[in-house]
């Protein structure tokens, strides 16, 4: 259970790290969006290990096959069935962590739930599902640019190291210039220093990743329990290492008053919108046609490259040390996940509001 | 759509502020549950309005009424129907924003969403409506009490003042001896203070709630998209005026590397165990029977006794001042309602990891 | 679990038979809708017990209560809470089947799943509980009013006394003459006659209502699991005592080849129809439209007022005679009931078929 | 939207007829499942067409390749992808039907619906989806096997020719011995002929399934909206050219009182048990520990090699001639997916049931 996200469009996401591939099925895409399979490889390609030296050595292709649901370059509003082969396993770099619980990991609960578990490269825990989610969320911006939605994320903070100021002081286009994927080049360059540093002591980093949704039609979410916020936070905090998330930046001023921080509002070229934006596009638990905008933290890879002390599957002391191929700070690959589970969130959203209406 | 939480436990709610009656189903409640009914009407009283000088003056008795689902003092397994009548509407003092849109309001989302909305109150936007999660979060409670799981909250900051420290510095069992739900005296004192300054102001503030889940059993979430603290985040970010949500303390502590935020494992009294708990008992979306504790913040109440400039429903300029009872502060009120929510949270994923196995 | 019908237009029940109310929240119902609360009475009024000398004297106003989600008359788009108070109930006549199980009654079954049970009147499993689904269905009639689509079921057969053709060969604006709801007027006084002889044994009868929908749009159903008629299929069997579901005529023909009951297509009036309608409007899953129309079949009332050897709670043998106010065949109450679910699954397909589209 | 089957076991499918696969994904499983491989293939290899000259002449061999779920053998807990490469497509067979309407299939309606369609094969429509279905049944069998849980479904009648009496006159064992599936030989071998007549005549036949679930625990079902016989009903009726759906053999004998088929409870062997089974072993829509059994209608094939009048996409007269490999009676092929519906009710009953329950 638990491996669907959506409620009208809905992924359904299989595969460990190991095995033999990874992959999913998307129910709910519209009949007739345009599938540009560049895109989707294009943004596989984003989230690809091995891209700069700041990542995972594993060399992926990660070239995704489309099965189903797809005739003569439009989606028929049938299921998309696919997969991601994977080829480039070590898994004898797991052999150790077969009987040992690697620390603030997933593989001590896995196997107090399950009872038992496939412990070659954290298997069903590994990052490596998200995969599927990007696929899902490409899928999904297909369905959605034509209404003019746009999405962009950017590394915010690496440990200490954060943008001051609001997304409106960057250029989001940039954020792509750099492998950290900071919008900022100068902030770019001390990032991935503090990165390469991490990665040299064999320890990690977390941080922080900042999304902003543009375009995005007024009156999406469900009041009062799927609220357009709740969900996004359900989803963003699926992704792996998420620890918290917040949306527009009153969080960042609670030592402000009411009339500090509410939204005036005001007409303008007929509309009417907000003054400010500090309720990040969101009213009530629905979209109000602003800027949606919103944090979410990560905390730093638990692979370490030294040794830590740990338990056996029994119980016992021992030590560990891992060996392998791992990312230092997981925000730069992170990135197009954020957009992904942010893109699937707007377009489920969408059609829910669409049906919640005759006409 | 929207008014129903849950998958297994689940709570689907209804009612408006000035309506007849607030109330929902809660469909899911294992048979021969003891229904202690002083326990519930005890919540309500927890959530009252009128309870202190620093909530709204609202006058309501608030004595919910079981409908079905209890049969000689014990859940039958049948849906619970429940309801409380409103008693002390002044819609009049509404009559204003029937054509004007209060500022950080959802006036004009429900507009834009529904093409018409019941102003009185707030109509379905309006806290009210929570009354409904704690009776759902009671009778969870009550289901979960033989279990021995225990759920605290407090409130941890009220604008600029905020509790240092963890949870564990504090004595929880004391945060119900003042009218702030803040379990150390001296600081609750001062944000009572600040509170009233802001009331008098004709403001308002916001601030943080912490919860603690402690006696939770392991192995409760269902990855990868419904993680334990996925669920709990969506749960939390469904109340009126929360915009952020972190589980554990890594959030706090993004300047930190990996090496320093590891939780090791070790052995005690024949468990496993964490040396540390920065995880908030969580590890890979699955609980670990280690404290699980989050923090949820709220921004300042949008309602201010001042006038402030908006557009009527036509989008015309005009200046909007409210009259009548409102909280400077939803803090104090809102922690029975955290709890409400992290204890159908526990339940409901507690059912699912039951009817995630066959024996 | 398990109260909650549809998907974007929900009803979830609540309400036992000699508890203090049934009751239930629709969820989804668009905003809107003009709110005709006569006539939600009067389908309740179709379905009340004590309308004729055919049917219970269980005697019961039957006065439903809107609690939410309507204002000035309109549908908000917000949950609706119902409820209508249980009055007559006489739950001394039951005082024997709390420890003794009634034949092919649901009493084993319920204590056996949920370890104890409401005995009083059937409890849960009362078909006083389709009160609720009566005004659910209510409220999806006056949403579909508008599109043109009409509901309406008679009974085609009671005991051996079955109508011959099609649904074609009458007036169904005629079902409402006779307190059995059979158009044919002749035949209708040959069930009531056969209804009261077997009353007047102390016995009960079976039998079919068959129901067609008209000007339903044609493109709903969501092929390969929520095919229409499986949606429509779930809704007729959750009804009390039905026991088979048939759509179209072939099951009627089952000796007759495929060339003999496919339904050929023709172009009428600038739109592509069948020139006979075997399938039963939906094709593939999916409505053509045309008119839709299907059977349910019922069991006899296992209630009955003669003394049936059983055993108790104990397992042991012993003879239980019912008492009190029973049904001597459900088929005229239930004609109202199975239009109510019709209407329901209609309008949750509609609503389902516009949240599959992004124009 | 629409390709899951289930809530706690859910299977989602997609693939097309003509497309590179067929497959889906598993979510639900119960980890520590031994995976038979052979057992699943030898339930694909039952379904499988050209096994018999009674059935279509495509060849296919139906592998199915398991990609994630499973380690050391058994099931993980996490979802279990799969799929079905197709082989041996012949897209130039349905050339004509491109821009044609096939009476009775569903070309019309999807066109109507999605605006575009697969016409390769009947694309998404094709009864080759079925596969997933197999799989996902032939997995929840493998979890229900140490449960003792047995599910025998047998062509029951094929046109005109019927079996009489009940399932307890035949030896369901003996079902596997003809390519009908007809525990009868001398009325399997009858059935043979009527079919190969059929065939030769370009036409089809239908008929109905009847299926017995022995060994089912007691207690599944979730009233009143998800009964066991609702889940069930859906789940058949959403199989390719499934009709009608009737439990127990009360809607055989509606002539009859309720005095005639109320079943008598009795104990025996210290359980309490039916002295007769009229209700198919479900009461009040929960199971009782009696045999399941249900039938399930089908109407003959759509497919007829021979011309039939049509109209094109314009809605232009047409005549169409279907060339290539069909079916003539779905039945035999027909009995493994239903056994597969059943199954995987089964499994879902039994966790949800299990989710119901705190110990």
């Amino acid at each position: 259970m638990g491996n669907t996200f959506g409620t009208l469009y809905r992924l359904t996401t299989f595969g460990e790290s190991h095995g033999p591939a990874v992959g999913g099925v998307v129910d709910g895409l519209p009949a007739g969006v345009e599938i540009d399979q560049a895109f989707i490889q294009h943004e596989l390609d984003r989230r690809r290990p091995g891209q700069s030296a700041l990542t995972t050595g594993r060399r992926e292709a990660d070239r995704v096959e489309l099965l189903s649901g797809v005739f003569e370059g439009r989606s028929t509003g049938c299921p998309i069935g696919f997969l991601v082969r994977n080829a480039d396993q070590h898994s004898s770099d797991y052999a150790n962590v077969r009987d040992t619980f690697r620390p603030s990991h997933a593989d001590y609960t896995y196997t107090l739930k399950y009872g038992l578990r496939d412990h070659r490269g954290g298997g069903r825990s590994s990052a490596r599902e998200t995969i599927s989610r990007v696929v899902g969320g490409a899928l999904a911006r297909l369905a959605l640019r034509p209404l003019g939605v746009e999405i962009r994320a950017y590394t915010s903070q690496v440990g200490p190291l954060a943008l001051g100021g609001s997304y409106l002081d960057y250029d989001l286009d940039r954020r792509e210039d750099n492998p950290v994927r900071c919008p900022d080049a100068a902030m770019a360059a001390r990032m991935a220093d503090l990165i390469a540093q991490a990665k040299a002591d064999g320890d990690t980093l977390g941080g922080r990743i900042t999304c902003v949704i543009s375009g995005c039609p007024a009156g999406l979410g469900e009041p009062v329990a799927d609220k357009f916020h709740a969900r996004l936070a359900a989803a963003m905090l699926s992704i792996n290492a998420a620890k918290g998330f917040e949306y527009g930046d009153i969080c960042q001023h609670l030592d402000r008053r009411g009339s500090e921080v509410n939204d005036l509002f005001t007409s303008r070229d007929g509309r009417i919108r907000t003054l400010t934006n500090h309720s990040g596009g969101i009213q009530g638990g629905i979209t109000n046609g602003e800027d949606i905008y919103f944090t979410v933290a990560f905390k730093p890879v638990a692979t370490l490259l030294r040794e830590q002390p740990t338990v056996d599957t029994a119980g016992r002391p021992t030590v560990l040390a891992m060996r392998g191929r791992h990312d230092p700070c997981v925000l730069p690959r992170a990135v197009p996940i954020v957009e992904a589970m942010a893109a699937m969130t707007v377009l489920d959203m969408l059609l829910l509001a669409r049906g919640g209406k005759l006409f």
